[in-house]
């Protein structure tokens, strides 16, 4: 895209990172290739090179130089996203923050830990095993922890802990133009200023690149029980789960499996379920508390058509069974079959309207003759439809399309969001200005301070300009 | 301060505002003065003419006016604020949204509820009595919600609930040119696009008015119990606090009192308490987990010189220690006696470091020959000390301002903030630099691209730019 003058001072860029880092910065066609794939079905999209800075300096410097020059950089974590958010859609720099895993401090004492963003999310929680603490967010795949709080992402613990937005108390980012930036602190709370913290999660690495966080820490429960239980249909799991939610029982997670994705877990993890919708459980605290909390638990499920109910005390066995959940994008995978890819929806509505969407979303499914699995963090109201798709056949793409933009409204009109967990990316710019409406002004107008060249991760999160938005 | 032109200009933009709210603009000199008290020491100060919208319509036109004319507009809740956030600085409108104080809609069902900002949260509770749900944020004073989420609120509650960051889920907002816009929705969480609504929060009225909030509920637990203990010294009571912090007790509330503030509940609330340092703890949630809870604690604290325990389990009982909690600004005051006020600290530190920090603010207190309470939300790391000043002399006036600038650095030193609940306002501007560095040009960045014409709030929260700080 770039024209040869753009062209050349793209190029005058790399080579002047070049100088800085040496064999750090890759032009391999094996590593932008690799940092050019994604899980989902978005076509390969090379950086011109990867740069593997290790130090917040070397950001800075990275970016000063890339801002100077209109150079692109898309920040680079696990490169697990599932909204193409890592892809350099523009070219330029790749930043791999890869080598920046350090843990920084930990304070069990205050309940935090203080680590650099390229760190992952199991590695953190080995690093924490001696501690009695652990960091409780969880999407399933072993993201990068930048990532994560780049994406707000959040998974199967939210429901209990909360979401990446709740989970971390200070950052360091570097900004457009190479100015380190600090916000928050270690105190649990603050009211000093905008919240540039809550700014920058969730922006994709379009307004800075995070460079540390200080994240919240909680204590290892002492007791854990994790559970299964099947439904005659998805409508009864998701009406008990709506009760259980009422209740004010605090679960430490809740997680609906509709019948094809039992299917795929049966194929992919030879799990050997009743092909039946199923809820998927944990109930965490003092054993006293894991049980009171177990039997109301039964008591409201009885209201509905439960049937089946096996509960895992074991470490290994429930394990096991997180490890199968982690592994349903996989799992929907082969129930695609070679050559097919998965697209993933992410609505997230009131809870009260959580069984409409649900069994919405599959009966348009099966009318449009769509493989589709449904799993959900359904105490969030948040719920995933992995639908097949063939990339090789447009008709099937935009069958796929059509269907991720109808649920996407059908959340809207619930009262609801497009994305519960895995962003806009490249996969939701055009459901934006529905979502936000004039909203949407001024958001670009923070982009717009933030960063005037336009070098941090364009293409992303914002949708092109249309005559229509205007910020007086 | 306007000069004639300016002042013109005003006049002109009050007089269009009066066409459209008729009686509802006032400007006699008694509303005017109403609007210029506040509960700290900052002298009077007077809006130029009051304003009593009733619609978010309404908001907008007095915006657009105002913007178009340059026009200061304050907004105005229950003015409670301890910052003076709610003074009209600069003069021009006073916005007062106390008559824009509906509940909207209570969803039961999703745990919400979409209120009006100029609702104050007894009342809120008053209305939800019925549903068994209630909002939790408690920061002592009756102040309106739309004041607590401009402020970011939260008081005795936030170490189980959090505070008001944690506690919207969705608002509107009428931005300077008197555009609308709409952030967040009522699903439980969302990734799409910039926090506007964090960015709102604790925004202080100057980069938008809320004119619309959706506030997450909890259900009323089916058990509560109430307690005192009182300990040798504040070391022990805040090291009883660090410990069952660390344990994971989820306290509904942890609530230090120091001597001195034990003082002003015997003289204000004819409390008959030993002049001693206090806890003041509530236990929440099932019968069973409040017993189990209770046994902890008292085996904790049974660690600590814990001397005398009392507790209350009849509703009027707890209800007489929260509100004698409630009125420590009052009781303070009493200890003053006439003529003087009370200046109130605000630093949040590390949990760690929270002996250290609280133990200091005491010994300078006490080397300077002044008389300061301490209470403290102390599971947040968050304390007051109640400063006696006499406002009509310079000396006095001069010797708190130094003490709560000592403490307020002292709090950066320990890793904590200027302000835990309280916000800038108008008497921390000086400490922004030292917390922000250069963070502070950011938030400069995104209060000229959201009110370019400076009318929000004018001379809150963002200090007089200084040539140190640039934004490239």
């Amino acid at each position: 895209m770039a024209d040869g003058v753009t062209r050349q001072t793209h190029d005058d860029a790399i080579a002047r990172i070049a100088e800085m880092l040496g064999a750090r910065l890759v032009t391999s066609a094996a590593d932008r290739a690799h940092h050019g794939q994604n899980e989902t079905d978005f076509p390969e999209t090379l950086p011109d090179a990867v740069a593997y800075p290790e130090t917040t300096e070397e950001v800075s410097r990275i970016l000063a130089i890339c801002n100077a020059a209109g150079c692109p950089v898309t920040p680079f974590g696990a490169g697990s996203a599932l909204e193409g958010q890592h892809l350099a859609q523009a070219g330029g720099i790749s930043l791999d923050l890869s080598r920046m895993n350090q843990v920084l401090a930990v304070n069990p004492e205050d309940l935090n830990v203080v680590i650099q963003p390229g760190l992952r999310r199991v590695a953190l929680n080995e690093e924490l095993r001696a501690t009695g603490l652990f960091f409780p967010v969880d999407p399933g795949a072993d993201a990068s922890l930048g990532g994560m709080a780049a994406t707000r992402a959040s998974g199967t613990t939210a429901v209990r802990y909360g979401t990446m937005r709740d989970n971390i108390l200070a950052l360091e980012a570097v900004m457009a133009d190479g100015t380190v930036i600090r916000s928050g602190s270690r105190a649990r709370k603050s009211s000093t200023g905008y919240d540039l913290t809550h700014l920058l999660i969730g922006s994709e690495g379009t307004l800075g690149v995070i460079t540390e966080l200080t994240l919240k820490l909680q204590g290892i429960p002492e007791a854990v029980t994790a559970a299964t239980c099947r439904f005659d249909t998805v409508e009864d799991a998701v009406n008990c789960v709506i009760l259980t939610v009422q209740s004010g029982l605090p679960m430490a997670r809740i997680e609906l499996v509709d019948e094809v994705m039992v299917q795929g877990f049966n194929l992919y993890s030879d799990a050997g379920l009743p092909e039946k919708p199923h809820l998927f459980l944990e109930f965490t605290g003092t054993p006293a508390s894991v049980a009171e909390q177990t039997a109301l638990f039964e008591e409201i499920a009885g209201e509905f058509s439960v049937d089946g109910w096996s509960s895992a005390t074991k470490t290994e066995d429930r394990n096991a069974l997180w490890s199968m959940r982690h592994n349903a994008h996989y799992a929907c995978q082969a129930l695609a079959g070679p050559g097919r890819r998965i697209r993933s929806t992410d609505v997230c509505v009131p809870i009260s309207r959580l069984a409409e969407a649900v069994t919405t979303a599959q009966r348009l499914a099966r009318d449009g003759g769509l493989t589709a699995t449904i799993v959900g963090h359904v105490g969030d109201g948040n719920f995933h439809c992995g639908v097949v798709v063939d990339p090789t056949d447009p008709a099937s793409v935009a069958q796929v399309a059509e269907f991720s933009h109808t649920i996407a409204h059908l959340a809207l009109d619930l009262g609801g969001t497009v994305s519960g967990e895995h962003g806009i990316g490249l996969g939701k710019l055009d459901l934006m200005s529905r979502e936000h409406g004039p909203a949407l002004a001024y958001m670009r107008s923070i982009k717009a301070a933030f960063d005037p060249n336009g070098i941090l991760n364009p293409g992303k999160l914002l949708p092109p300009a249309s005559a229509k938005e205007t910020l007086s």
